[in-house]
């Protein structure tokens, strides 16, 4: 609390506030509480776009020898989705290009770790999760662990853009300072293996325009874009399934976990 | 935005926050949120207690000379509060001590500044303000204008210590932080004149407990506080008002009002 109230007081010095900016700000955090309910939290919005939840990632997750990078959590995960086997479809019918995603889990000492328990979640190629419809669906989220050699594999989607929700208070505030809602396209990983510490994080798009324009939650790092080699229709797949005329992708990321006590 | 997302970030960092406080933070803002309504502004409450709404205060009222020092506004204000002659009672039924209040307004240079408009309003000894009631009664405000010689006189209640609304998040967080969420007792100034900077201010009461225990909203400064003299039933008063057995209090404030272009 004392270090909150110093660093408000430098703001409000610093600016020197006026009393109009301070009844503005007042009804701003109003609407951005009156548009909060159990389906929409705006607060979250505005730490995100604020920059403070990857601020509090970056506190909590130090850099660690070569372990992956972390970065925001978001609000589109769900505890309990499904299992997929090694090699399965997390995307359960959800539309999108076809993508093979194919890795290791490491220590930082590049030594196999079995069995780690992957989250993997995203959204559709029209830039909604699952959890965004009103069906109940579950698609395009699953878990699954690593082979005895940490070896991972699953079918998933090739990641697009989509813009959080922009019709409330931080919509706003994003139009008035000319940032775009848009997240840079990506793919939500949680990886847990014990005596690790817990990885969160996502991996990018090479060549992802918003990667230039900038993804709204400031959650990109150098280390997270992954290519995602668009392969020809009829290219034979990993696993030998039938894609008929579709294209598909296939992208590799070699996930390293810190050890627990880093 | 530049500065605040600076001072955010430093904030998070310094404290190291935790993704536990981090959530914490969000649980208490959307209950802020929550609680806010048309009658309820707690995100002026946590301004208020977190000092924020003095510090703005501060830096859009600057000292000059000697001119007197501005407070917070509060929530207790309204707009079209009646008018007493000089000597005439502002309390409007309102129960409490009766206290006899005069002074003057001057510029800094001494000069009377007649016909300034001066605007108060105080709590009954309930602690309650007329608007916190149900009835729709006008008590303890008023506005009022000096003399041809900047004087100024009214009856008005002896102020007393009154609770901020803690029955919400920010009465929880006062409770945490072992803090009090009583107001110093005080009686609120608004003075207008042409070619005058506003001042918005109160005065507080010399020996009141409270100034030891802290005001919850920062609001006090030395030069504010006032002697309330109480004088014994009987004493003859100021205008040749009978008051009965009733005791009455003597307290004087000469104001005085920076040019508008300080
Ligand atoms: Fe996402
Ligand atoms: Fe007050």
């Amino acid at each position: 609390m004392q270090s909150l109230t110093v660093h408000l007081h430098d703001f409000i010095r610093d600016v020197r506030l006026t009393e109009e900016e301070w009844n503005t700000a007042i009804e701003f955090l109003t609407r951005v509480g009156h548009i909060t309910d159990d389906k929409r939290q705006e607060f979250v919005l505005l730490s995100d776009t604020l920059g403070a939840s990857m601020q509090t990632i970056a506190v909590n997750n130090e850099a660690y020898k070569d372990a992956t990078e972390a970065t925001v959590f978001g609000p589109f995960f769900v505890d309990d989705a499904p299992e997929v086997e090694l090699g399965g479809d997390i995307s359960f019918g959800a539309k999108g290009q076809p993508a093979w995603i194919e890795g290791t889990v490491t220590d930082t000492d590049g030594r196999p770790v079995p069995n780690a328990r992957i989250e993997v979640w995203e959204c559709d190629e029209d830039g909604f999760y699952d959890v965004q419809y009103d069906d109940d669906r579950t698609m395009a989220r699953a878990h699954l662990y690593t082979d005895e050699h940490g070896e991972y594999r699953f079918w998933g989607l090739t990641p697009v853009p989509y813009p959080i929700p922009h019709d409330g208070p931080v919509g706003k505030m994003l139009a008035a300072t000319g940032r775009s809602p848009i997240r840079a396209a990506h793919l939500h990983f949680m990886v847990t293996a014990p005596e690790h510490r817990t990885l969160v994080t996502h991996i990018f798009v090479e060549g992802d325009p918003q990667l230039e324009i900038g993804d709204s939650v400031f959650g990109v790092k150098d280390s997270l874009i992954k290519r995602f080699d668009e392969q020809p229709a009829d290219t034979p797949t990993p696993d030998g399934r039938d894609l008929g005329d579709e294209t598909w992708a296939k992208a590799r990321f070699d996930i390293v976990l810190a050890p627990a006590d880093a």
